[in-house]
């Protein structure tokens, strides 16, 4: 590999790992960042893929172009399966061993269905880039399953979908799914009237946008229930089944379509780290983000617990995810100009979560406001923070697009097969 | 369902099935499409899914948008199982039975291994959104395994590119590999040189571009020579493993992929209809394109065989394509109205082909030239041909953007799993 110096290792190529890597381009060190995925994925905007707003690409830049000018820098796709602490080595596929002399450990969160496993396959998460096409082929194949449904009850159930957790992304996704059906698809479809289609959104919790300020909540909520959304809030899921879900409180909802928001859990690979965790798995670091008793392995992003001044924990989203990352490359710099170590400071930036169409609640410097003004700032802040220069263009232009014509342009089913009709409910006509 | 009057089946929502619809808008009848996909695939444009410069939904148009405000057509997402003239009802998904008064069989050709279908998994075709995406990922994921390779083989095997079959597909895919492999990746990787991936493309008959004058195949043959491409004609494949091809001189070409552009084969559909069939199963048709003994079904574009005055076949591109629908559409719509048949009659419109970066090879008007221009002219038919405006807009800004910045915007492995890197030839470092 090029460069010289001390190796740093960074697993994980998200806004925390992709933000240190960045950091460190002018230090005197070689440096690897190691990814399953040959993407850097900008996570706010999955949403959009999974409804057909956005092209998979669109959201995604190879980390290779990202750090194609890093000369300091060599990326390599593959799956991190162990650390040995002792050694100083990471495991890559569990066959490769990759020394370092600092360890960054940036593998964010994977989607967690609390033991319940075999509710994956009836409700599949959004993490990833095929999570997200597999998502956008289940919705448009429940609406084709509803045009060719020859009972009434099939037909309803099919045009129900049921959003399980009232997170940013589930409030995103039951509001783009009422816009879908109501706006996009009106005209296309011949037997359905798919604005008949019912969304439902469950959170356990008291409230839609638990990590939100409870007057964020209210305002989403009400937004929510203006586009046609059935909000559920204090319902736990019991179990769920390739026809829908039952709630804790007995309600039994027959659905097309069940999409889960409900649970992450950090990567694996620290589960197995000793030192303090969160209930959720994550590490609770030291506060310059090194693991408690080991100065050259640093946590950050999504796997970090820290907490804020205020005593409330840093929101797991980007802003956080970049300055943590950012941080533990300046210690790193730090250590080798032998500064001394300093605490990591984050800066709260607000918080924000669009809800359907031209709405939004944002929370910046303490003032809370919605609607379209807060929209605007969302569209601002994540098209501009889109990584490279070209996604913003065509994202900015998508979305122009959509907004006017009220399309989506990703509307292409990729695996129809894998989502099959199910012809054993079709009969002769 | 909605409409009126006789009812039409189209089966297949391609250039023939499409265009025949629409020649239908106003005819006093209720038509049904079906197709396995949502979309109208673009067919000339899916090389460049494959080889990332465009992304999927950039090609592919939502069938029901495209007909969206023709009231009296139906689409169904599902797959004609089988036809009973007799009866004259097709099968939809071997439940549901559909009858009709006219069918336009429009269903298009398939990827065919010509009886070695453990082929398949190794080389993959080129015929749907699906493959587009799988090739991409295997294209983007040889250069990862190459990175990553320890032995100086290894590298140099999955740095080498097979191309089976020189028609339009097998050129332009061939072309496009080493333009990413020279250009688009050049600074991406560290540990290899991409520039030095070779590119073979084996042809069975004695010249690439075989459908095309012998001028134009020189032409472009020399172009691909001039990209570094290798051309192998008048060798034919003799097996094909996950390592490479065995061409029947014997010569054994080790490769990390191979691609699969040399044949297809008419829908299975069509091959159970009695009446002659030539030797790739396209149905020989009456003069106005009908089935001979059944008046009430047309077979049309690649299904079909049809003669130019000059005695050569229509060839298996769009224009042909579009012409026989719309010259079904107009039989059905003269039949209505007590008009005798006419017989189908090919206007030429010329042949393209796209060579690599800004060079095609055309024939227009009896007229042939190549070069730059070409290449314009290329761009300018196939960018208006795409079916819907947004299509054309992001088309045109993603092609302006990679041909400025020899970018590629769609370099994400969707499922790197699906093709994994081979682990077990990687070794502790």
């Amino acid at each position: 590999m090029a460069g010289a110096g001390k190796h740093v290792v960074i697993v994980g190529g998200g806004f925390a790992g992709l933000y240190a890597a960045r950091r460190l381009a002018r230090a005197p060190v070689r440096l690897t960042l190691i990814d399953r995925q040959n993407h850097h994925l900008f996570q706010p905007l999955l949403y959009q893929v999974a409804t057909a707003a956005l092209s998979a690409p669109d959201v995604a830049a190879p980390i290779r172009r990202v750090l194609r000018r890093q000369r300091n820098a060599t990326v390599l796709l593959g799956e991190v399966t162990s650390i040995d602490l002792e050694r100083r080595t990471v495991e890559l596929d569990g066959a490769e061993r990759v020394p370092y002399d600092y360890l960054v450990l940036a593998a964010g969160t994977e989607t967690c269905y609390f033991g319940n496993d075999g509710w994956r396959a009836h409700a599949p998460g959004l993490k990833s880039i095929d999570d997200a096409v597999d998502v956008r082929d289940r919705v448009l194949m429940a609406f084709e399953r509803a045009e060719r449904d020859s009972s009434p009850a099939d037909r309803a159930r099919d045009l129900r979908f049921v959003v399980v957790g009232a997170g940013p992304t589930g409030v995103e996704l039951a509001g783009a799914l009422r816009e879908i059906a109501a706006r996009t698809l009106a005209s296309d479809f011949r037997n359905i009237a798919t604005g008949a289609a019912e969304v439902f959104l469950v959170e356990a919790g008291e409230r839609v946008l638990p990590g939100f300020p409870e007057a964020m909540s209210r305002q989403a909520k009400r937004e929510l229930e203006r586009l046609g959304v059935v909000v559920r809030t204090g319902e736990r899921v019991q179990d769920i089944d390739g026809d829908g879900v039952r709630l804790e409180s007995g309600e039994r909802i027959e659905a097309g379509l069940v999409l889960w928001a409900a649970g992450v859990t950090t990567s694996s690979l620290v589960r197995d780290l000793d030192g303090e965790q969160t209930r959720d798995g994550r590490v609770l670091v030291r506060d310059d983000l090194s693991l408690p008793g080991r100065p050259e392995v640093f946590v950050v992003g999504d796997l970090a617990a820290v907490r804020r001044p205020n005593g409330e924990w840093v929101p797991g989203m980007a802003p956080g995810a970049i300055q943590m990352g950012r941080h533990a490359a300046r210690m790193i710099a730090d250590d080798l100009r032998e500064k001394p170590r300093t605490p990591f400071r984050y800066r709260h930036r607000g918080l924000l979560a669009t809800v359907g169409r031209s709405h939004a609640v944002a929370e910046v410097g303490g003032r809370q406001f919605s609607g379209f003004a807060a929209w605007l700032l969302w569209v601002f802040v994540h098209v501009f923070w889109l990584v490279g220069f070209r996604e913003r263009l065509v994202v900015l232009f998508e979305w122009a697009w959509a907004w006017l014509t009220w399309q989506r342009s990703a509307r292409v089913i990729v695996r129809p097969s894998s989502t099959r009709l199910r012809t054993a409910r079709s009969v002769d006509s």
